[in-house]
């Protein structure tokens, strides 16, 4: 038995598919190859003298939280394009940098994406970026999870296209299974219907999904409507990408016409709200969250990339969710905490298609595992550790990371990436990436 | 000279009284007898030999955050009354629990809370609510800096009424300046127009301002203009509370009829914006921050108590505010990084009428100064360090805190709270206190 490995005494949040989540206490995790075997009261003998042990007394095991939409490379760019309209962050800011960057650049941005989330708890993430060999080495060195969708825009031609076929050929299911693979076409807005068509083909054939943004506010889809008399979820419906199986990142445009095609595919479909990036670019109405769950469709939790949300911090996304969800339908009660954790775990799992493998600590389910210390003055008395995850604890308070039996973070100490390193890698590749005096975008925003 | 401190070649964040905000690189700051005395390029000859000296490189000094509406004892009811409506929260959970605190109670509750502020680098905070004695020994004991308003209802009877005049008249600028005191009659909702103009006659005489909770939210403005045709801002204005000086929580229903009200009074009045309760009780619309902004009225930010907000931590109530007045006036180009970092310092200062002692970093200010540590992944690269203040940062990254020349925290370390006795303390309150069973109440919600 190899990996074996043994989290002793932790307490463990248990989150079912439905229903109030509960804290199972003084528990024990038992894994071997990569898997949880079991999870059970504290005290009998451990299967395997030789498997590695972490103590977790006094700590409350999570399932890994997912980030089920980001860019992970954009953390190069994390504070660059502060108070700017939409039009501005896009075609004054980002485009212009990111038609900057290298396939080194990306590389180093993923890494140190990977360092942030593997701090923060984060052990699965879809990612939808340029370079996407990179990213793919990045997850595979550090150790994390990915699903990992390589951006592709009609503007950059059938070859693009091609590669972004070959990518999800040959990546898709290495690194021990940890990386996966969507095709990643950037928007019905960037993409035409035949790349589309194309690509949900390419998809079926593969068994995989794609990763897009669409609807990502009302604006855009009142914009489709006018240019083509479809909104952009039909303009899904109507290119296959649907019937492939669709992780929609955002969706704050879906109109009430858009849930019955959604609720269709609702088994292979999800969206993914991002809250902070669509308050921070004064966006409104945002995710329609109860519309979709009431239609069946599966809803996670994302950061967006970090030039829009300065971080890759799942929980401060969870929270916003929770916060922002329960004012946008006036209802206090609503968005509780049980289910404001089931988003950010099973919801990212199901919209990954991974839920058969993460978003709970359960007998059979990878070892994706995070230890979380509540004993913190900013979270105590610790009335209810449920609470505290969503609205007390923060991305510093978890201590020690394990992801497919592997220990990632031990008591604070990053396991995988020289961080050192790695943040003074990134510092000397800002100038060049920071400079848009070329005038050079690798698109124009206008959707 | 006594209390002479130097921190040395840290960056400075100034905030000037308009306009951007400025990193000053590799400064002194030094204090003398609890004041800054200057802030100069670093390597200069220290003033003092005898000075105690904080290592301030790879640092960031910031003034000291202003929480500028809280009741900080109800951290002893953190994560006690989740996903609830704003009546079952006060009328089931809060105002029962409420009334089972006992001095003792107060005061264990009030130290937990001020260990808290200090780590996160709140050095002021603005309190209401009952036993206010014990919360003044706490902030004396922890060093800390508050304005103390003892809340007043009027079905408590003119005993208490009394009380809270003499808190006022024997507290006001104790422990060495740092106490102030503020009347605090809790709402126009639960106290009298009699009392009102009572409370403002005292408040004039003692030269006192008062902090009142009023136009919480749209419904209650709408509740008073229905029972006695009058908005709660004007009945702040006929009570005398607007002439005395008022410090009003909330004010999410502050309507255009209210502003001319507010500006006549724009130099002693403020709103304190707690967005993360507001958006917890599902209520819309917020403050108006801009109306208020653009009438005069000083605005600054609070985050209420932590039954409600679950934690006192100022850096995620800023960046609610930048995220949620974004979006409210639907203008991504607004409430700007440098604007949201002046609420939070200068804003609170004048919000308690202290804006010539505390707010900012500069010669003649009492020395509150926070270092945070902007080194860590999920602030790198750090192309703007006041980005990363407003939408990176985390509570954690404080490293040393000082309030009027003191040092109160220390690299992390505590200096003036045994932390592990209080945690435990606390602990052993708390089944006491969440036990509602006996049916009591402090106050009914019916505004």
């Amino acid at each position: 038995m190899s990996g074996g490995l043994v989290v002793t005494g932790c307490d463990v949040l248990s989150i079912p598919a439905e229903g109030e989540c509960e804290i199972l206490r003084a528990h024990d995790i038992v894994v071997a190859d990569g898997r949880i075997q079991e999870v059970r009261p504290t005290g009998g003998a451990h299967p395997n003298d030789a498997a590695e042990v972490i103590d977790g007394r006094g700590l409350l095991a999570v399932p890994g939280l997912v980030n089920a939409h980001t860019h992970s490379p954009m953390v190069l760019m994390r504070g660059a394009a502060e108070d700017v309209t939409v039009e501005g962050w896009f075609n004054e800011r980002v485009w212009p940098m990111e038609s900057n960057l290298t396939p080194d650049d990306v590389q180093t941005g993923a890494l140190l994406a990977c360092a942030e989330m593997i701090r923060s708890g984060v052990t699965t993430f879809a990612d939808h970026y340029f370079f996407p060999e990179q990213i793919a080495e990045a997850v595979a060195e550090t150790g994390l999870r990915a699903d990992i969708a390589p951006t592709y825009f009609s503007s950059h031609g059938q070859e693009a296209l091609e590669a972004t076929v070959r990518f999800a050929e040959t990546r898709h299911g290495t690194a021990g299974g940890r990386v996966t693979v969507s095709l990643g076409p950037h928007a019905p807005y960037t993409v035409d219907d035949e790349d589309l068509r194309t690509l949900s083909g390419h998809a079926r054939r593969l068994g995989l999904r794609l990763h897009i943004h669409a609807a990502e506010h009302l604006e855009q889809t009142e914009s489709s409507l006018a240019r083509r008399g479809a909104t952009p979820i039909r303009v899904l419906h109507e290119t296959g990408v649907l019937e492939a199986g669709a992780l929609i990142a955002h969706g704050c445009g879906i109109v009430e016409q858009d849930l019955p095609l959604l609720a269709e595919y609702a088994s292979t479909t999800a969206v993914a709200c991002c809250p902070k990036v669509y308050l921070k670019h004064a966006l409104s109405p945002l995710t329609p969250v109860r519309d979709l769950l009431d239609a069946g469709v599966t809803v996670a939790v994302g950061t967006d990339g970090a030039a829009g949300h300065n971080t890759l911090d799942v929980w401060e996304a969870l929270r916003l969710v929770a916060l922002t969800q329960k004012q946008a339908v006036r209802d206090a009660t609503w968005m509780t905490v049980s289910d404001t954790l089931r988003l950010a775990t099973r919801g990212g799992a199901r919209a990954l298609g991974l839920q058969d493998r993460i978003g709970a600590l359960e007998p059979g389910m990878r070892a994706d595992i995070v230890l979380t210390d509540l004993s913190g003055s900013h979270c105590r008395p610790l009335h209810d550790p449920r609470a505290a995850l969503v609205y007390s604890a923060r991305a510093s308070d978890v201590r020690t990371v394990v992801v497919d039996g592997r220990v990632l973070m031990r008591d604070g100490r990053l396991l995988t990436v020289d961080e050192p390193a790695l943040l003074a890698e990134a510092d000397s590749r800002v100038a060049r990436i920071l400079d848009t005096s070329h005038g050079r975008v690798v698109q124009h925003y206008d959707p």
